[in-house]
């Protein structure tokens, strides 16, 4: 067996309390290298008394390697084990020390998971894994108060800019409710409400107040409670990482530089705050002078943004908050954050926006998800774009799931699109089937799947600015078909937990090949089959299946012939089998 | 080059934050494999403008892999990079998204460090580089009131058992500072000292106050001053994990049942409180009824014992904590733990005793250090139990300067036995020789050693609690010569930063060897070579050394024959050579 490619390290991924009795442990292997990886388990106090072998299970793989997982109960909440690798009649042992060709004999030298702390186990919102979120970029959604119109506002629909305003606003989101209930959906991501400058509002320059030109604070209070008699979550924007230069306190520094009561409040270079040669002489989100960085380890910073991330929970009912630029603050700002959040209500939903791996905010002390890009990359990848095979996104995908705790990948926040990047319409060459493929996966996916508004309706746009049009509120504009694609499947996927929950396993996605064809399966038993023909060429699927199968949509029987369930997919074309 | 074998993963040991300008950036490749690794770094916003390429360094090796690593100052404090792997005309790149045979392209796929937030950066006390430890266990290290000894004492140097006493105390002490001075250590690590009713002092009746039998908090304030005007720092041990039988709210609840307002101080599984089958209805260390383990997330529990860190260092002055079973505590405890601590003394030192692979308590917000027992084993597996060769013993420390970021290893507490092992000598088969090597290579290594008291006397001893016993001041009972050893060889490592930073390189370690030879090298250039003949025969050594060499004990010119230096060592003889 290779063993450079045999990897385990106590904690993040690797072993991890799932709940308050139970790790899991996780080893990899070479692909296609171990028969059977067992984990040899006991107690560290009574190691003699308790040891025991259990079998591992190969639980995803990608291009290099098999990954491998168990579940153990472990009886006082301490745990010390080893792996044992068979491959035909080679056996192969792994403890912390060393590779062993034979049984580890001290206890002292194998891996230690030394207890399971209630207070250290990563335990996101229940509600989360069965969340269908929207995101709405609120300047664009629906302008259902004219009154509050921006000086200038231009004409619903016309073509966005960087800078222009069409007027949306709180009460358009209070109209369209009934919509968003047709749809399905059952959470709302905002991007920011807070009064800032732009149209985007990452500026901020109140982050107590709602922008004038979207509402009040009691309009949004408003807003929340009929989401929530909807049973429709509300998270807003954080943007904690930098301000909006009409921020008070940056503005006092901006006029008394380092004489200013607020200058600890920011990261300045050099006084006076100004640009040189394109470069702020004070740290700023990207080089934006516009976005000055705050300093979050400033004590009056700190209780500042702990107090805004308090008020909107505690006083207008929201239920959680998406982090913008989420790792470039530090990471002690996030766990404060976290236990504030969490006082304020234990079931709110903290999301950051890290476009990479996230392991380091994802261990229970700060984040309970990020935005899933690397998933957003795969499905594209491969639906999209066309630059990866079947095989490659199975491995794309495997490699995701085998890099988190299973609690992370049962939230994780796995968006197609948003107001930063071009819209998935676009990205799949305006091809309504090929969109369809990807929303079909990511909506049989585990995690919480999020839609940007208007998908729904078949909206296209490059990227920012064209990704952020006016919401078509035409219907005949409105893309109808795609409209029932999204509500029947997200139905579907409401209604059936194999679509939600983790067990994912491929069943055909070959190298070269542009057939995926998987199986979903809940813990009670529920089975799917989920086959697509991301080709331009009709494509036969068969896959062996007993018992009786049906259509998912429709509830038509399938047809099963000697025990295959198949059929002849069109270009670009899927079905979803349900046994029965 | 084989991809299964390479591994990189931000943070961690991979990708850190050395200080507040500077990033390290490790990647792991098979051992042999690349000739030359190079990373790609820049700024996220401004990658075309700032990308460059720079060479990386194999900064150790084990069996299995070499370790490269470069450290890197982004001029806006944030990261992106890849790695760029050579080996002959074979080109390999690693992006966090795949392995590419070309230059990565799009900066989105790349490893991303995305800044260094000073709160986030793993500073531990800048002393504790440059200190040497001694750790006493106070019932057995001098009697010097006798007025406070315990019903039952026994004579000193009688027979050490579980649980007879011997009338050790904190006068005793302060009665040989002198020796530890002239020892030339700097500082003390005391295993337990609070009021508790064993020797050991494991079970706590009370954390406010020094026991009885040792003395008084006065007493220890008064040793404590003594100590700083001699430059020696104190550490006391912190059993935070688990109370004692005594300690009064346990004994409340052991009363009272779940009526008792303590009864959320424990983990209590059934009341009433009691031991069935030999095991506690609560949870405690291990399966030991009289140490209840405490819940360390009741708030009132962790005010406690937080009140107990501030209190010892505030009023006391104590320098720091060792932590009793620190792995068994949650994390959450110990990130408040290591803020109170810091706020009441920013330079306190905090260290864990942690048995196994400790790098989730090692990234800044918990411990400044683990008590190293993977050093331990190491050094006695090769110089005490003759089991590895030279080469294992390489690769075993190779393997663990690779595991933890620099400032780890720089500050890591490096014990060769304690109270909790056999001593030194003993595991060395009573060699003195042996010992001495093993001695060496802890004073010549980073980190901070730590002596067992009494090592310095050649005290001999099996486990507990046989390695307890009484420390030895008839001076005709004493190994002076091995007192000598230790003075001059601390001496050295005190005089000279060579042989107390980082840089340490192999010169010889062969498979199936048992001669070892090394260079220290300090930033400022000064190098010394010391060469080590661990086994029963006579040895030759011979290295190429450029320049004059002397030994550095003695001072004498070492012998230089065609630009080498060498020897022949006797039996478990040494050679220490500093270039002038």
């Amino acid at each position: 067996m290779l063993r450079e490619a045999i990897y385990h390290r106590p904690k993040q991924n690797w072993a991890y309390s799932y709940d308050k009795k139970t790790v899991h442990l996780r080893v990899r292997t070479k692909r296609g290298d171990a028969g059977q990886v067992r984990a040899i388990v006991g107690d560290k106090y009574a190691w003699d008394q308790t040891v025991k072998s259990v079998e591992m299970r190969r639980f995803a793989s990608d291009d290099l390697f098999d990954y491998w997982e168990v579940a153990v109960e472990p009886p006082f909440r301490r745990l010390r084990y080893a792996f044992h690798f068979i491959k035909g009649e080679e056996e192969l042992f792994l403890t912390e020390k060393e590779f062993r060709k034979t049984p580890p004999a001290d206890p002292l030298e194998l891996f230690d998971f030394p207890y399971i702390n209630p207070a250290d186990v990563f335990e996101p919102p229940a509600w989360v894994k069965d969340a269908v979120f929207y995101q709405i970029f609120p300047e664009r959604f629906a302008n259902g108060d004219p009154s509050l119109d921006p000086e200038g506002v231009e004409p619903w629909g016309g073509k966005p800019t960087p800078t222009n305003f069409f007027g949306g606003d709180l009460q358009g989101v209070l109209d369209h409710l009934d919509h968003l209930e047709g749809l399905g959906v059952n959470a709302i991501y905002f991007t920011p409400l807070f009064e800032a400058t732009t149209n985007h509002k990452y500026d901020t320059r109140d982050y107590m107040k709602v922008d004038p030109h979207f509402g009040t604070n009691a309009k949004l209070k408003e807003l929340v409670d009929a989401c929530h008699r909807r049973g429709i979550r509300v998270l807003l924007d954080a943007v904690f990482n930098h301000a909006g230069r009409t921020f008070p306190p940056f503005v006092d520094v901006l006029e008394k530089g380092a004489e200013s009561p607020y200058a600890g409040w920011f990261h300045v270079r050099e006084f006076p705050l100004q640009v040189v040669d394109g470069i702020p002489t004070y740290e700023t989100f990207a080089f934006e002078p516009i976005m000055p960085k705050l300093n979050t380890e400033n004590p009056e910073v700190k209780k500042y943004l702990l107090d805004v991330a308090r008020y909107w929970i505690e006083e207008i009912g929201i239920d959680g908050w998406r982090l913008d630029v989420a790792n470039e603050v530090d990471h002690a700002f996030w766990r404060e954050f976290r236990q504030t959040v969490k006082a304020a209500k234990p079931d709110a939903y903290i999301l950051g926006e890290i476009w990479h791996d996230s392991i380091p905010w994802l261990q229970g002390d700060q984040f309970d998800a990020v935005m899933n890009y690397p998933f957003t990359n795969a499905v594209l990848d491969f639906f999209a774009k066309e630059t990866i095979d079947a095989a490659g996104f199975a491995n794309a995908i495997g490699k995701q799931l085998a890099a988190y705790p299973q609690q992370v990948n049962e939230t994780a926040f796995n968006l197609l699109d948003s107001h930063d990047t071009p819209r998935l319409l676009t990205q799949c060459g305006d091809d309504e089937r090929r969109m369809r493929l990807a929303a079909l996966f990511q909506l049989t996916y585990p995690g919480t799947p999020c839609i940007y508004y208007g998908d729904e309706f078949g909206m296209s746009g490059e990227g920012d600015p064209d990704c952020r049009k006016c919401m078509v509120w035409d219907e005949k504009e409105q893309n109808r078909e795609m409209f029932d694609f999204y509500r029947r499947t997200i139905a579907l996927r409401k209604k059936h937990p194999a679509l939600r929950e983790i067990g994912l396993r491929f069943l055909q996605a070959e190298e070269g090949g542009r057939t995926l064809v998987y199986e979903r399966r809940s813990a009670k038993g529920e089975r799917f089959v989920v086959a697509m023909n991301a080709s331009g060429r009709e494509a036969k699927v068969s896959v062996s299946a007993e018992g009786k199968w049906v259509d998912a949509y429709s509830g038509e029987a399938a047809e099963i012939a000697r025990g295959r369930l198949g059929a002849t997919l069109p270009a670009y074309g899927f079905a979803v089998w349900k046994q029965v």
